[in-house]
């Protein structure tokens, strides 16, 4: 078998399409991330390939049969190199394809980007015990972490229908909450303490039949690879609802997904060796493998940003809230497939897993505001004086995420972002 | 508007079709219940009602032209009320199509039935208070229902992939599990708690868009009809998950749904009063609405049957554990779908609702063995001396369910069945 570092990775390889050679692109020719676009509302969706400030048209280029993205995910994972192997030799300085791919070129700021994928199941997970702790905290300061969280990568079902594209807007909920000493009925209104999650989402490729696990061994020719997700929250309605079953409506009103998957071929050179504290246990047979623990992890820089209304109407682009790493992750990517088909839970193409919100170690990497603002009791200081414990109408969160490396081409994930809107109520209360 | 109970409700109808007129057929002409169908495994699905012991073919019968059951459940509820009466009189003696639908008949002994539609989303409920409080009493006995409860119709969301069509039998599960007062590492193995949950399954019709709630008033009009539903849960690998963000394996290994929709309107004459007890608070104003205090539950008797594998080799058809009644929820269906979009949630054709565990008020009305055998404390002793606290391999459970009201022909849901078959370890260790 081919090293899975190849001349698709390396550094000097530059294209014909001048904005990839540009330092500051997120997508020079060593990323290659697939996605959906289209150009008009009523058009169908085409497969396309992320290239400097262009999309390359997979079909239009002679590189692609088939025009729904579900299809190529399912290829097995050989031949999904060799696709990337033919893309990255066409978009090559100096291809033999260049004419007739220019003619598949579209800028993409004149196309509308969707979901990568049709989305099947989606399942969140909880893989930043950094994450994990600093929310147990705030309701068990003595004993953060449950007992089963070092040996199960916890995970729960969540609603694929309401995950949007980058850049769709959505209303802030309304429900039922309940202060936890509150006596007397709940209010219902628009949520008071909605937060966002810095996630990444894990795009599932091959299925596996029911009854028929997937081995850690096997993990990761299940997976065709990673985009930004937010997993936009309401911490009030979550407060009174969660128990005993979990998160439902807190939940389930929207998330925000990166239009560009990242494919695992773009991202070997990132790999990281997965690590336990001392005095952690070992994982269990099914979640432990030498490839999982020496290149299980990955080293992806992730950050939010907020752009409130006011910074906008100043022309201010935003400021960063937080910055942390996907490497400092407890369980890893093959870690999720092998525990969410041990039990022999079938996968299906298109389903989506996130990783559940991803934070550092230090207090000023949580990936929530509810981490950032302690619960809501300390209000961050924004750069222009405005303060947030939670998000307001108005506001915009991105996600970005950056690999970095020496010796590689940096390579990013792009845009994953979106405002929230006043809540229905408050529209129909004008 | 016509009354929802019209002559297609008369209970003087016969069909043409004898097996439809036999006293004991679940499927007379009063009920025309929509499911799937092919010849063979190779085939595609079609369209059609079961009658009798046969399924109508509504395609070749010329009584609808598409092949989708989801364009068929998207169609608004007059549409669906107009096909129903179309079918009815088809099927009357004396219709004058009697010779051409005869040629669209095939005895359901002769077709596969699969699942009755694709599913999109699928979210479970808890909507008895009698098994959420026998259940709570297990770990709370002085507290049993949570404050929550009587407020919010309790909802999570679940696995849609492993949903399988009556008869498709499947692998006991495998996981961690840790008994509550266990030290050390965690188990690995085949699930020892294995039980069944008699449940109802909500097929939604019409969508709504994202950030547009359904209003109570309007509920029903998204609502195609209801099935049998039977939610299997491993209760050990359940204990040890579930916290905090609730059920995942223990439940996403294989549900089983019956293959038969039993339509809104062929439910009409059992509609029943929306009751609350004394001393519970009325629903917040989303959730009530004078329809759905007058008329939201149904009356439909539900059943839970064994066949052990004994049992089987004796030629017993089994017997029956539980007999319980949908009107004694205490949510209901519109209120399910009005909770469910308040927050502006998007519900999709095709996405299925679980009612949760229907259990009566009485101990032997337990909807799950974890309430009949109170938590693998109390074996159940069966008529041929076996004994049972959860499902042992081989072990089949059957959901039944029927609707009689005096003055109305009895309609039923048909056959929700599945058999465990031993855990893949199991099998590998042979």
């Amino acid at each position: 078998m081919a090293s899975p570092i190849d001349a698709t990775h390396d550094a000097a390889l530059t294209s014909w399409v001048e904005s990839a050679n540009d330092p500051a692109t997120e997508f020079p020719i060593q990323n290659l991330p697939f996605g959906r676009f289209r150009r008009d509302e009523d058009g169908d969706w085409s497969i396309g390939v992320a290239i400097g400030d262009q999309v390359l048209d997979l079909r239009r280029a002679g590189l692609l049969r088939n025009t729904q993205m579900n299809q190529l995910m399912r290829l097995p994972r050989d031949a999904r190199r060799v696709l990337r192997e033919g893309i990255s030799h066409a978009l090559r300085t100096g291809s033999a394809t260049e004419s007739a791919c220019r003619e598949a070129l579209v800028p993409q700021a004149e196309v509308q980007l969707g979901l990568p994928c049709e989305i099947g199941d989606y399942t969140d997970f909880y893989t930043s015990i950094h994450h994990a702790t600093t929310v147990g905290r705030q309701f068990r300061p003595d004993n953060p972490l449950l007992p089963n969280y070092k040996w199960v990568p916890i995970g729960y079902h969540g609603r694929a229908s309401s995950i949007l594209a980058s850049g769709h807007d959505f209303l802030r909920p309304v429900g039922q909450t309940k202060p936890q000493d509150a006596q007397g009925a709940p209010e219902f209104g628009a949520c008071r303490r909605l937060d966002y999650e810095l996630e990444l989402g894990v795009f599932i490729s091959r299925p596996n039949l029911l009854g028929e696990p997937i081995s850690i061994a096997q993990a990761e020719d299940h997976v065709f690879g990673l985009g930004l997700f937010n997993d936009w929250s309401a911490r009030d309605i979550q407060g009174w609802e969660y128990q005993p079953l979990g998160p439902f409506l807190s939940k389930n009103f929207a998330s925000t997904l990166s239009p560009w998957v990242v494919t695992l071929e773009a991202l070997e050179p990132f790999r990281s060796p997965f690590s336990r504290a001392a005095g952690d246990p070992a994982p269990l047979p099914y979640l432990d493998s030498p490839h999982n623990r020496e290149r299980g992890a990955f080293d992806i820089v992730l950050e939010a940003w907020l752009q409130t209304d006011a910074m906008r109407k100043a022309g201010s682009p935003g400021e960063r809230l937080a910055r942390s790493n996907y490497a400092d992750a407890y369980w890893t990517v093959a870690q999720m497939v092998a525990h969410h088909t041990v039990n022999g839970c079938n996968l299906r193409v298109g389903d989506l897993f996130g990783t559940g919100t991803l934070s550092g170690p230090a207090a000023d990497q949580g990936g929530s505001l509810m981490e950032l603002s302690d619960g809501g009791k300390r209000p961050i200081r924004l750069s222009n004086g405005e303060t947030r414990t939670f998000l307001e109408d108005g506001d915009t969160v991105m996600l970005r995420g950056v690999c970095e490396r020496e010796g590689y081409r940096s390579i990013g994930f792009g845009e994953c972002r979106a405002t929230v809107l006043p809540a229905r109520s408050a529209l129909a209360a004008r």
